[in-house]
């Protein structure tokens, strides 16, 4: 970095936190919004702003004819005006963002264009909503912090289950003391993803064992990760809510990891054991690197630890693993219960469902109408409507750039620390100091 | 070690190996036992073994005057001659060694007196069963191996918890092939101890909140190792199911491990808000180094994974937190559930209740009547069962002195890899090499 660049940025750093917070600096009441990626993610999204009347999807970028296709038919349906499509390339992105100028832009697209992709947003000072992953390396993460800091816009990183129901209700149990000082913490992705790896080309869930070139949707770039890569890939739908719980980057952040992956045989044996797979299918002649269990321990500077479970090649029911473990109790998601000192029965469980109504999150008693029929559960639309109201103000997001540079430095660090055998591997404070004083603004209030 | 006494070893330990495994070598039909250390859970042994026909409890040693005041009355109640005492001091067992010669000796004393006391079992060549606990340096486990094999007798190691209803019926669907290959363990001791770490000098659990010369029974000495030290301090009950799963030492080894402790708040707190505590009391004055959760992982030379959970200090129901997880599926205890591809409702979880009744472990079948009453939910019978016929035989037990000393090896590398910030530590190979070829002799059949 030059010492000329480095002054710029530092310049805009300042403008940047002190600028996009004051509420006097934008409130549009209409929002231009251009979306990267329209697959079946992307869809996703344009389909919860297209349900509201303070957005138009004035544009996308995405070189997939079918996918195209399937999300102009969505305009259609609703008979809305068909956004502009930028269909020439992996960078017609670009001439997209330059000739539409849109107020935001949500980026869903395969991992390795994410970097890039929010980096030109920014450049353009276009408020921009990233999809989750992990990075792919450390440098990812200073890059979108660089561009962050040279930028007078916002990243809001898009973790949806930060705003999952009982995620938000143990939040509000959190803040109420009801698990006092927090001290273990574990989450995860545990989600058998071997129909999604692999599918016919052309189904996307469960129909084949083809994938890259061959591949459908997430078969098609997703799959060749587990090949190249052996670590803790999906980090965010864990660490996201547990950065929330203890507050990482707001008053403690996380000092080092440690990973350990198991051998490698769920993709191999469901390549083998498919019907339409078997011993000699190309599939089958694959080395896939993911172990098929990645375990990975974080240590907080305030002296909490974090287990996380990544665990996608093996039969096995959903669950995101979460424990949130205090001096006073603790609660699982597993078993839906908790146990809360001089409350629950001594040594005994107790049936978290009465919790989850007494502490349900102000947002959710207030939205939660309006999030029926969104996806996963309705969380998305208490993702998409924070967005958009945060997009409208040019406001600092819930789930920022340094927020997004610490989640996903977890997967090349768990790489590398797999590949050291283990060795414990620091993790940067991409914040440079500033997770001392900057305060939580998740979920503060009932209003986005 | 001496050449000399290196090759006294190996020809013993070849005597060892091949003579005790031969059924005519011996099989007594009475067996004299002596019991080192008759606190509580010697004289849970005691009650155990006055059931049978085929054993006297010949003597005991304890310095402790109401413990020995505690277990004559127990010989009393059942009209059976009571046995020698010694309790001249800490050393006095070994006068009863030498003077009673007994078959089999058991060893429930304090951690710090297991190696001594078992090596001196061993040079006299008397079959020794030995309690469970983590080793206080590695340090601890060679000793035990160069005394094992330097002797024509055996050590078994008496982790209970193998021998549990559950535990058993999954070992049987393990080696029925149910899970597939298996891929990823979990496992560990999660049990609050604060009521058992402090008391009133007078009454064993939650009665107080002192500890060493003012304790009682285990607050009296188990309370020090939270202070002095931060790891996984008991590992076995954990460690040993799981090493039967996956046939560690038989087969397949632990390669190395990593830890991770979180702060300590748990036992301060405890002393802190006891009504007989408060913030003067000496024991809030004590500084605890013991993290409240200390997470393990541990690798396998075959390429499945462990997480060990250590979780003593904190409010919280009791839970081994057993995870049993292959190619073909997964059981987790937290939920009383497994998942069988093809078996099981796709990604949903099913009730354990059928399978624990279809795959219920054949001794269990047979004993379970026997096992009514006796502690630990009837596992304590099994143990004790086992270890009198294998003591009678002079048979090389299922948990021999290479586990004994693997497991309790997990306790001071725990301990180095925290001190070092979570540094990987290598855990050696007790066995010399004969992991490769050791077979599996833990209930292969329905006799003990």
């Amino acid at each position: 970095m030059k010492r000329r660049s480095f002054i710029q940025n530092t310049t805009a750093l300042s403008a940047g936190l002190l600028l996009p917070t004051s509420p006097q600096y934008s409130n549009k009441s209409q929002l231009k919004i251009a979306v990267i990626g329209t697959g079946l993610r992307g869809q996703g999204h344009i389909d919860l702003l297209l349900r509201r009347d303070d957005v138009t999807v004035v544009a996308t970028a995405d070189p997939d004819t079918r996918m195209n296709r399937e999300t102009l038919q969505m305009f259609k349906d609703r008979g809305v005006t068909a956004p502009k499509t930028h269909t020439k390339g992996n960078r017609d992105y670009l001439r997209m963002l330059d000739a539409e100028r849109p107020d935001a832009v949500i980026i869903a697209t395969p991992w390795k264009w994410h970097v890039e992709q929010a980096v030109a947003c920014l450049e353009r000072n276009i408020y921009v909503g990233l999809e989750v992953a992990g990075g792919l390396s450390v440098n990812d993460s200073w890059q979108l912090v660089r561009a962050q800091e040279a930028s007078s816009t916002h990243l809001y990183f898009l973790e949806n289950v930060c705003f999952r129901r009982d995620v938000m209700a143990v939040l509000n149990m959190v803040r109420q003391d009801l698990f006092g000082e927090l001290i273990h913490l574990e989450c995860g992705y545990q989600h058998d993803l071997r129909g999604v790896k692999f599918n016919d080309g052309k189904t996307p869930y469960n129909s084949g064992v083809d994938f890259g070139e061959k591949g459908y949707s997430e078969a098609k770039w997703r799959t060749q990760h587990s090949i190249n890569r052996n670590g803790e890939l999906y980090p965010t739908h864990g660490i996201g809510p547990v950065a929330q719980y203890i507050n990482i980057n707001r008053g403690n952040r996380l000092t080092h990891l440690t990973s350990m992956a198991s051998k490698s045989r769920g993709l191999h044996n469901y390549v083998v054991n498919h019907p339409k797979g078997g011993e000699d299918h190309p599939s089958a002649q694959v080395d896939f690197s993911l172990g098929d269990k990645v375990t990975t321990m974080l240590r907080c500077h305030n002296g909490e630890t974090i287990v996380m479970h990544h665990d996608t090649s093996l039969p096995r029911p959903y669950s995101l693993g979460f424990r949130v473990q205090g001096t006073k109790g603790l609660w699982m998601d597993l078993n839906d219960s908790l146990h809360i000192e001089g409350t629950s029965p001594t040594h005994r469980w107790e049936s978290d469902e009465d919790y989850m109504k007494t502490y349900d999150h102000p947002l959710w008693k207030k939205y939660a109408h309006k999030a029926e029929g969104a996806g996963h559960g309705g969380m998305d639309y208490f993702l998409v409507n924070s967005f958009v109201e945060h997009a409208k103000r040019v406001e600092r997001p819930p789930f920022d750039v340094y927020d997004a540079a610490t989640w996903m430095a977890i997967t090349p660090l768990s790489e590398q620390s797999i590949a050291m055998g283990s060795m414990p591997q620091a993790i940067p404070d991409f914040t440079n100091g500033q997770w001392t004083t900057t305060p939580s603004t998740f979920a503060v209030s009932d209003e986005y």
